[in-house]
């Protein structure tokens, strides 16, 4: 198993990982963009707890890990969406493991 | 798939999980001590990059979580040690999946 011997070689692809995906909101709103394609205003509201300034740094940062994709639609007034590229796609695995963790987790705090 | 969908039910896990995971430094410690306790010293040597106030931060926040525990053994001079629990331990397929989107991201981003 991986974990055991904590061999400094993977060290730096978790490094790698933890870096671009750094800080609650990364994943929490690549989860969101997983069901379609949204607006700003709609990742706000299903992002909850997360302020208009911190989502707009995000994504930004998400866009330059080629994680998220902005597109500009010529619409009156013009419409700005965000979808999740097929790299944001391949951390499917990474949430699904931190899903079933953290509901074990939470057995684990509040259960003591 | 779990990410299909982006249900709101599984965000609260994942959300807890990226609570109790938060910043890139938690995971890197474990991963250190998965090989066996450690010492402060050996600690702050192998998570390279880390200081010693973060590390100190750091470590109290995981034996809150129930991640580590933190022993001290009647010696002269006395000695503290930091071992990963079962709980802790439970975070390997999560590493793994990080270490494997690690290695991807990497080829992604300087492939490019």
């Amino acid at each position: 198993m991986l974990i055991n011997g904590g061999c400094p070689k993977n060290i730096l692809s978790i490094k790698d990982a933890l870096e671009a995906l750094e800080g609650r909101w990364k994943l929490l709103i690549l989860f969101a963009l997983s069901s379609g394609p949204k607006r700003f205003k709609q990742l706000a509201r299903e992002v909850v707890g997360i302020t208009d300034k911190t989502l707009s740094k995000e994504l930004k940062n998400l866009e330059a890990n080629k994680l998220v994709t902005r597109s500009v639609h010529d619409t009156f007034p013009p419409t700005v969406e965000y979808t999740i590229t097929s790299h944001g796609l391949s951390l499917e695995k990474v949430i699904e493991e931190l899903h079933y963790w953290g509901l074990a987790h939470r057995a684990e705090i509040i259960g003591n």
